[in-house]
């Protein structure tokens, strides 16, 4: 079938739109209607070329929402007309990785996913006959897209699909590490690097579980003000401070964060997040992705005085399992998605939404079809 | 009262063997007559001079068993006959770090510890009318030391002290890294780097917890039989395999430890214990102590991808509580410590015990009084 697609010719030139052909979904996949798509740092990450796994051409975009259209061979999960969350780490609950039930890092299609296939090794899509590569297995910047069952979240068929496919990444990787991965507690003092689309939800979830303090550093003052209608008790610019950053945050904390988390990707603000972590059982989780082969570093002193370094990806969430809940929650007005969507369009303008995240205007833009 | 002590005069000095003076114990201190002490690496490198916080003249010794002979005013948790083991991390139970229940790391009596003073700001030895310093709170080189009442495990009568005095720190720094800090479960794959008296604690807690692989990791293969004796089921010697060593331990772990304890306090080993844990849940605990000002370093894709990087003082244990649980595990048999103590001599041999520890020669001497 004719899809309507942004194709991602090469690293680091703009997308380019174009009608390309969908195969139909083969045993085990579902052809999904992509309703409305997030665009993420991840893609823009793999746009620029600095991500060593990028393909191209590819159709990039893993924050979508949608309805399914047609199943394929063996898929009982869903059924035409459900609407879905694309999820970009699967759920197979059968390997080892899930039934461990230590990590959401599900292995089953790992390696062609990794190579911007099928599980059955080749692609759904062309262009003049040419394939285009898959993206992170979910390829939502598209408006029919093909993936595997177990890359398919069911969700209620009463949520906005434009303020859901949020959930697809940013809120679920926010809220998941504070609730999955550091598992913070109520009354904890809790710091946030970065107040982008996920470090907001970072301050969601820290509200929703009853942190004390949660304190909020970014270098851009408009950052302030929505995280503080998310629940940002104290705002620190670390331009405006006197002396370091790690001693006033340790300062502001009564000796240290409960936990921190660094949502940039920047290993020197990681180091920073560890550093500011109170002695004894302070635990700084890693949420954003540093550049290819940057490393981070500390004195190990830090983690023998109890200190924690730690990471997630996609907030620990099992996606089958917890993306539906997390559509609850915004439903049920626990968190809002609202206010993180700063701009809509229509796929055709998709570059102004690559523009306005790099100006720093957008929190989040929201392509709908 | 006139105490037989070995005095560390300076740094890169051998001890040397003195009387010296001890003023009776102060209020909430106590007197007890040491009959044994363990000499560790952690002396060890502080009369080398490495230890920035290293203070001289000092009486040393960290690892001591012996019996109340006189209390302080106020003191009301042992009395004149009580058997007990010196801590160097008190517990006061009363401060915030206690009250945690998140963490060992009381800090009651720590700026005045650190000085090398009790907690009145003053200290009970003296040399010629000249001061020495306490070390870590504990000065077990001496026949006769003053601690304060928190600083002190009352243990049962019928434990040997020569034997029981490693309880004061190797044995339940390496049981408590795993029971405590990573809370190894039945099953579980173990990687252990470096097999001196903490590694071996270490593999004799990962068998007493059930852990299915125990891997030894030393360049010195005349560990391994010692080692094999207390659980160790795989032995690597990195001089002996082909190739890299971390992709060695990846594959005999099926891919990746569940947990690594690095017991050697070198930086790269850090990173090779960390680099060696199963993607998505492996965690990697810090035991030893590096040296000042080393840093460790890893990509931040290793915690992201689920990897924890932690640490651990004294095995996490609360000493009052704890130790006493740790000398009723030996006498009833549950871990051994009589093949640890290789060596065993009078204080006037002391200097022996740090020859025979630097060339490799012991695993634990134990100085009897």
């Amino acid at each position: 079938m004719d899809v309507k697609a942004a194709v991602a010719t090469k690293a680091g030139k703009p997308l380019s739109i174009e009608t390309v052909q969908l195969d139909s979904p083969q045993e085990g996949e579902v052809l999904v209607e992509i309703k409305a798509t997030g665009v993420c740092h991840t893609d823009a990450y793999t746009l620029s070329g600095s991500d060593p796994e990028g393909l191209f051409p590819a159709i990039l975009g893993h924050e979508g929402a949608g309805v399914v259209v047609e199943v394929g061979k063996g898929v009982t999960s869903v059924k035409p007309g459900d609407h879905v969350i694309p999820l970009y780490i699967p759920e197979c609950r059968q390997c080892p990785y899930c039934l461990s039930m230590k990590t959401n890092l599900c292995q089953a299609i790992r390696s062609t996913q990794g190579k911007g296939l099928m599980p059955n090794g080749t692609s759904r899509f062309s262009l003049d006959g040419k394939p285009l590569y898959h993206y992170m297995g979910t390829s939502t910047f598209a408006n029919y897209t093909v993936l595997p069952e177990i890359s398919l979240a069911k969700i209620r068929q009463d949520a906005p699909l434009d303020r859901v496919c949020l959930i697809g990444c940013g809120i679920t990787t926010g809220l998941g590490a504070v609730i999955n991965t550091a598992k913070v507690e109520p009354g904890a003092n809790v710091v946030v690097f970065g107040l982008g689309g996920i470090g907001l939800s970072v301050i969601q979830g820290a509200k929703l579980v009853g942190a004390s303090k949660i304190i909020g550093v970014d270098l851009n003052p408009t950052k302030r003000t929505l995280a503080e209608q998310y629940g940002m008790t104290h705002f620190v610019n670390p331009k405006e401070i006197d002396g370091d950053l790690v001693p006033y945050l340790v300062e502001l904390t009564d000796g240290g964060a409960d936990y921190s988390f660094e949502c940039i990707g920047n290993v020197n603000v990681m180091r920073q997040a560890l550093e500011c972590c109170h002695k004894g059982w302070g635990v700084s989780t890693i949420v954003g992705v540093a550049g290819a082969g940057e490393e981070i570093s500390t004195r190990p002193f830090q983690l023998v005085t109890g200190r924690v370094w730690q990471g997630t990806a996609f907030g620990g969430a099992r996606g089958r399992t917890d993306v539906p809940k997390i559509v609850d929650w915004y439903m049920e007005g626990k968190i809002d998605i609202d206010s993180i969507v700063t701009h809509t369009m229509g796929i055709d303008k998709i570059n102004d939404a690559f523009d306005l995240m790099h100006e720093g205007k957008s929190i989040r833009s929201v392509v709908t079809f």
